[in-house]
C-alpha cells in the first residue's frame, strides 16, 4: 500500500501543571494507506512536534519527516526500516525530528500488522507475546506520609511491584529522600519489588548519588532510575558497581547510539526505552537485541496511554529473561480517553502485548475530543497544518 | 537588567533546495532588556524551533524554552549560565530545545555585552582575541573538474585553506571519491591546507571509510570531517590511528556530552562545534577547555551568517594552538543581507572575533526585509507566535 495520508491529534488537559506527570497531554498520529488506519503517540512535546512533520526544508539534511513518509510504499518490515534510515539522514540536522518519527514509525507498525492481520510483535521478528508482572509507575508523595499511602494503594489494587518517581527526591537532603525510601518500602510490603527513579536529579554528582546508596540498599530498591543527566555515561559509570543496587535507564535516548552508549559505557543493569522518543518500535527492539546480547534486562517505558503502552510492550514481546514491565496507574482523563480497549492486568496480574492485529488498542478520537486542541500553523501565507477532522 | 523581550525571524530564500547547504535559511534572535538589543542565530529547522520557544507546557520537564528566559534577569555570565541550566532540566524532554535555546544563548551574550561595553570573548573569560587563518568552506563539485575550479577560485581568492564537503563523496565509489580528493589538492595547490568533509555519509561503516584513507593520505588532506553519524563514537574510535589523517567531528553536538564523548570515546584530532546547535557559546567554551586538556584542536563550525561565524570565534578566541577557523565563502543572499559588518580578512588574510561589544556585528533588519517569511501559529484560540515587526 501507499502512506496516503498522516494526521496529528493534540490533546490536552484543560490545565497542564509542573507535576513531572508525563499524561497531561497527548500526540496522536493517524497514518492512513490501503484502507487501514493505524494509530501511534509522539512522548514529545507537541507542537514543535507536529512542526517537524510539516516544517519547511532549511536543506538536504534538514528536511521535514513528512518528506521521507508521505507517498511511500508500506507493504513490509523493510519498508519501515528504509523510512527510518531517511528521516535519520534526510533530517540530521532537525533535532525534534527523532520524536516525531517515533509516532509515526509506531502509527505505520500498526498500519502494516492491520493490512497483514499480524500483531506488531509478530512483524518485529517475536514468535510470541510473552506476559508481563506489571509495575505500578506512580510519582513520589510529597511526604514520607503520602509516599507510605500510596505504596499501600497499590498494593492493595494488587501490584506486587511499584515504582515511584521524582517528586521531592534531591530537593531536600539526604534525609528525606531517605524516609521516603523507607516508607515506600514500608507500603508495598516486604515482598514488594520496589523500584526508585530520580529523575535526573543528581545531574553529574555522582557523589550525591552515592550518599543515596546505603539506604536503597536498605530498603532494597531493585534499581535506581536516572540517577543522572542522560548522556552522562561517565557519572553512571562511576556509579555502577558501587552497591548491589542496580542502575536503570534510557528514556531519553533519541537513537539506538545513545542506549547502546548507556549499557557500554554507562554500565545500567536495566535499560528502558520509550518507544515514543527512540524512534518507534524498530530501534527499540535493536536496543532490546544489544542488550541481551550484553546481559542486560530490556524494560519499557511509558507512561501515557495503553495506545503507548502496548507498543512499548511490542520490542521484547518474545523475551523470557525481562519479567516485568512499566504500567502506569494514575494517567490523567485525557491520556485515556482514546483507548477503546485498555490493556488491564489478566487473571494473573499479568499484562501482555495484545495477540490482535497491529498494537491491538481500539482508538475512539470522538471519545478524545474534548480534549483537542485546536492548533493552525501557517508560513508565508500558507497552512501548513491545522487541527484535523476527526 | 531584566530580559523584556526575545523574537524570532525567519528569513529564508524564495527557493531552497536539497543542496547540503545550510544558508539557504535563517533563524535569527532577537533579545531585549535594560535599553539594549542583543542578536543570536539558531542553525536549526526555523519553525520547530520557534515553536519550542512558545509552545505549551506539557509537564514539569517539557517547558517551553521562553519559560526559562522571559523576564529573567540577566547581570552576568552566571545568569545566562544559570538560563542554561533551567532549559536543561526544565526542558529536558523537548528535544528541538537545545538548538532554540543556542540563538537564544548567543543573543543575552550579544546583550551582555553591548550593555557592558565588552566583547563576548571576554566575558567568556578570554584575554584577548587572536588571528586566525580562514579556511573557505563550500561543497564539494559535482564533478572532479568543477572541484579543481572551486579549490583554484578559492586560492585565487587568497584563501590559503580549502574545505570541501559532501556533494557526490560516498555516493558513486571509491574512484569517483578519489578523483575529487586529487582534484582538490591539484586546485588548492601543494601548499594549500586540504580539508575533507564528508557529511555521515559512511554512516557506521568504517571499512567503506577506510578503503578512503589511501588516497585522502595520497591528497594530503589535514583531517576527515565526519565520516560517521555524529553519535557513532565506536564508529570514529575504530578508524581513528588507522592512518595519520586524524578525524574531525563534533557540529551534530547538541550538548557538551556529545561533544567530550566525540573525543574521549572517538579519539577524534579536531572538535568542531556550532554555537547556533550545542547550545551557545557557554558550552562551547567548556568543550574547547576539555578539548585542550585532551590535547585535542578547537575549530568553529559555521556554514551560515557572519553572525554566526563571530559567535562561532568566541569561544576560543584566546586560545593560541587553535590556528584556523571555518570561513562561508559562498553564503546565500539570505545570509549575508541582515550582517551590517561582515568579518572580512584582515590584511594578512586572519579573521578574528571582533574587539567590538557583545558579538561585534551591526544587525540590519530592514534589508533582510525581502526574505522574511510571515508566520503564525495559534493553539487553542491563541496566538502563540506571529512574525514580529522588525
Amino acid at each position: 500500500m501507499k502512506i496516503e495520508q498522516v494526521d496529528f491529534f493534540y490533546y490536552a488537559m484543560p490545565e497542564v501543571t509542573t507535576e513531572a506527570d508525563g499524561s497531561q497531554d497527548v500526540l496522536l498520529v493517524r497514518a492512513a494507506g490501503g484502507g487501514h488506519v493505524g494509530y501511534g503517540e509522539c512522548e514529545a512535546a507537541p507542537l514543535p512536534t507536529i512542526a517537524a512533520f510539516v516544517c519547511p526544508m532549511s536543506h538536504g539534511v534538514c528536511r521535514p519527516v513528512g518528506a521521507s513518509v508521505l507517498g511511500e510504499r508500506l507493504d513490509g518490515p523493510d519498508d519501515i526500516r528504509r523510512m527510518a534510515q531517511a528521516v535519520a539522514y534526510d533530517s540530521m540536522d532537525l533535532l525534534q525530528a527523532a520524536h516525531c518519527w517515533s509516532g509515526v514509525e509506531m502509527a505505520l507498525w500498526d498500519l502494516l500488522g492491520k493490512a497483514r492481520q499480524a500483531p506488531a510483535w509478530s512483524l518485529l521478528g517475536h514468535a510470541r507475546s510473552l506476559p508481563r508482572t506489571p509495575y505500578a509507575s506512580q510519582l513520589f508523595g510529597d511526604t514520607p506520609q503520602q509516599t507510605l499511602d500510596f505504596g499501600r494503594a497499590q498494593r492493595a489494587a494488587g501490584f506486587r511491584a511499584v515504582k515511584f518517581g521524582w517528586g521531592p527526591i534531591g530537593r531536600f537532603g539526604e534525609a528525606v529522600d531517605r524516609d521516603h525510601f523507607v516508607a515506600a518500602r514500608e507500603g508495598i510490603g516486604e515482598d514488594g519489588v520496589l523500584l526508585v527513579d530520580v529523575g535526573q536529579i543528581y545531574g553529574e554528582d555522582v557523589e550525591a548519588a552515592a550518599r543515596r546508596l546505603p539506604a536503597l540498599e536498605q530498603a532494597r530498591a531493585h534499581w535506581l532510575e536516572e540517577p543522572f543527566h542522560g548522556h552522562s555515561y561517565e557519572s553512571y559509570g562511576a556509579l555502577a558497581g558501587r552497591s548491589r543496587v542496580r542502575l536503570a535507564g534510557g528514556e531519553a535516548a533519541h537513537n539506538v547510539f545513545m542506549a547502546k552508549h548507556l549499557i557500554d559505557y554507562g554500565k545500567i543493569g536495566f535499560v528502558q526505552i520509550d518507544c515514543g522518543r527512540i524512534g518507534g518500535l524498530g530501534p527499540a527492539r535493536a536496543v532490546a537485541d544489544h542488550a541481551r546480547a550484553r546481559g542486560v534486562t530490556y524494560v519499557n517505558h511509558t507512561f501515557t496511554s495503553h495506545l503507548a503502552l502496548s507498543a512499548s510492550l511490542q520490542p521484547y514481546a518474545g523475551f523470557e529473561e525481562c519479567e516485568i514491565c512499566e504500567y502506569p496507574v494514575k494517567p490523567k482523563p485525557v491520556a485515556t480517553a482514546f483507548c477503546g480497549t485498555p490493556l488491564a492486568p489478566g487473571a494473573e496480574g499479568a499484562v501482555r502485548a495484545p495477540e490482535r492485529p497491529g498494537l491491538g488498542v481500539d482508538v475512539d478520537l470522538a471519545a478524545a475530543r474534548p480534549y483537542l486542541l485546536d492548533i493552525e500553523i501557517r508560513v508565508g501565507g500558507r497552512r501548513l497544518y491545522a487541527t484535523p477532522v476527526d
